[in-house]
């Protein structure tokens, strides 16, 4: 199947039509990822009426070489054409230096982020604490009632969901064909119609999750559901919707030049860990935001107090007892953002099938990736373009 | 139930609560038809990245009266908040004269306009056989051969499509809970899922239509198909999506501010007869376009002759034998637009639940409004906002 044929057709060629039953899948990903509205129900994320203005200072990157998984050198253009990546833009001092996009993608397209999402909605998280909406110290259950008798009513802060240091039973495998991860997705509507199971919307799954018997606050245990909790703490906080509170307190402030959008459930919940869809140049410049320690556009957006808090306070104990010690064998999450190696300065947002937004305060570096790699997660990539970010940053480096 | 309580917390009250199984019903409507977005998959109809600029010249016009479906007089405002009107822009020689929003409307909010989207593809069919892209004369199997076989493949042409003369067996009941409406809407996704029916999707559904012995040519019949074919037609044509065709085509050259959308089934297939939701102003956009001969931002966008042969070539006969003479008895319809009254000037595109774009060229006005009417057709409603046009209309020539 060459995926440009995908939807190319009316209707597409039956090895060629994209469904709720596929849209996942590789090669269907690749043209669903870019076009998730038209496959599940959204809500708008509006773009700012003035967006931050992007300056262009091209440099030839091509040339950067890094080792691919098996050992051998390559060059930045053979890595993004064999790694399934639709698109990157590398930001230096403020400036695009770099912009690559392929398999559709365009400046103007929006990309399913997956638990990128997760990382906007940690940064939201900081900038309603700030103007005193949110308690991030509060037990979930001042802002959700309901959650009492499930495992975010038993002591359960919104700091622990930030953190992902709930300690809940949930089997957050991405692979398998039944379990958690399947009936969460059901829940937000990410799977087909299945006639044989009673429908459950994502407020109401989120309220049968029980406790593994961990105490909250002890390990990392990354488990998405924790987020759209937060998703609606915020709104419990705010008396508005995901995507407003969203669209108003961050990518209209931070001025986004583009819509973005989030998949919501049956029910108008948004899929707050893992639903949205944003352009690259977006995502660059919320990453731009960060390396500047909160300002956009001149403008205080995320206040600094937060981000340096993400950079420093994660727990480190609870990060080596957790999940992703072979991901990062030394790093560590705080407020839903990845610090790669403790003590170093790179942060990063990363989401399933190869998502990125890498930040780099030392070089003055920002790369955001958005890809349709077939496998969820792919260590042997994710360490590859690592290795890529580094060499590219050197690079930049070594021009300045 | 206050309709400003719906989907107003989170979750929603459960009598606020807006899903596919209440979504098209009062008062449910009110938020559905401004958020339609957020219950179906979309596919987006790009502005125009330098929009026709408006110019505002307001006049007070609320105290224009005429009479209520029970002959007493009432004022425009009067009748803007009893006849649940979401919105009203009126625009006289090419100037914004009045403009009204209520029920949570605003002039960036896309409201659903049904039928209306039938005059949109009507007049992109113009456009695309000017440039030669199709051939209105032509059997509709020159372009989808599937459809020997079915009412569209038995000498039916496109231009049977264009002007609601297929001879079809179809019984358009919006009120009946099963039968025809009931099949077509849930191929296009419009119903909630309904597990004891195999899943039919609308390019299947359309295949499955049968003829009722009636000539093609011969009687308007009024069948919201007839346009879903015509909008595969043009996909075959033009070798896009119609999302895309209708954006590239109509909305960006007429310099639409927004973006508009229209709602795709489980396979990508656009409900071309009635899923777009647009905004007031470029819906007022459209009517000036229409007005002006097809030219907007002095561009011709529309060629002349098409608009021409909508207001005069209308097929009196197949009218006055057809379905709608108890709404206009001396109607008329030509390329999926209605003449009011034959001989008359004004023309206008029409939706289900109150949605118009009223054209008068003799007196230089457009009227957009939208609403959630109660009733899919409620003709006391019908009549008196004609009524209330040509008031309208009245006064502002008094004025000139």
């Amino acid at each position: 199947m060459n995926s440009r044929h995908i939807m190319a057709a009316f209707p597409a060629a039956t090895d060629a039509q994209v469904t709720l039953a596929n849209w996942r899948q590789h090669p269907f990903s690749e043209w669903a990822f870019r076009n998730v509205r038209e496959l599940l129900p959204t809500a708008n994320i509006a773009r700012s009426p003035t967006p931050t203005s992007l300056t262009f200072a091209q440099c030839y990157l091509e040339d950067v070489t890094f080792a691919n998984p098996r050992g051998d050198t390559i060059g930045l253009g053979e890595a993004l054409r064999t790694s399934h990546t639709d698109g990157i833009v590398v930001s230096h001092r403020g400036r695009v230096v770099f912009e690559w996009y392929a398999n559709g993608l365009t400046p103007d397209t929006a990309h399913l982020v997956f638990s990128v999402s997760k990382s906007v909605a940690g940064t939201l998280g900081g900038i309603l604490a700030d103007i005193g909406k949110l308690d991030v110290d509060a037990p979930v259950t001042r802002y959700i009632p309901e959650m009492n008798g499930s495992v975010y009513g038993d002591g359960c802060t919104v700091r622990h969901l930030l953190d992902m240091s709930v300690g809940i039973r949930f089997d957050e495998d991405y692979m398998a064909r039944a379990g958690d991860v399947i009936n969460y997705r059901r829940s937000t509507g990410w799977e087909p119609p299945d006639a044989s199971i009673p429908p459950i919307h994502l407020r109401q799954y989120l309220q049968t999750l029980r406790p593994d018997g961990t105490p909250h606050g002890h390990t990392f245990h990354y488990v998405s559901t924790n987020t759209d909790v937060l998703g609606w703490v915020y709104e419990r906080a705010c008396g508005l919707s995901y995507a407003k509170i969203l669209s108003n307190y961050l990518w209209q402030p931070m001025g986004a030049e583009h819509d973005a959008y989030i998949t919501v459930d049956s029910h108008g919940a948004a899929r707050v860990a893992g639903g949205i869809s944003a352009t690259l140049r977006d995502l660059a410049r919320l990453g731009e935001m960060m390396r500047n320690n909160g300002v956009s556009n001149g403008r205080q957006v995320v206040p600094g107090w937060w981000i340096d808090d993400i950079r420093c306070n994660g727990n480190a104990g609870a990060w080596s007892r957790g999940d992703l010690t072979k991901v990062f064998p030394n790093g560590n999450y705080r407020s839903k953002w990845y610090t790669i190696e403790r003590g170093q300065p790179p942060f990063a947002a990363i989401g399933i099938h190869g998502q990125w937004v890498y930040i780099d305060p030392a070089n003055d570096m920002v790369i955001a990736r958005v890809s349709s790699q077939p496998l969820p997660m792919d260590l042997d990539l994710d360490h590859m373009w690592l290795r890529g970010y580094r060499a590219i940053a050197s690079r930049l480096a070594g021009k300045s």
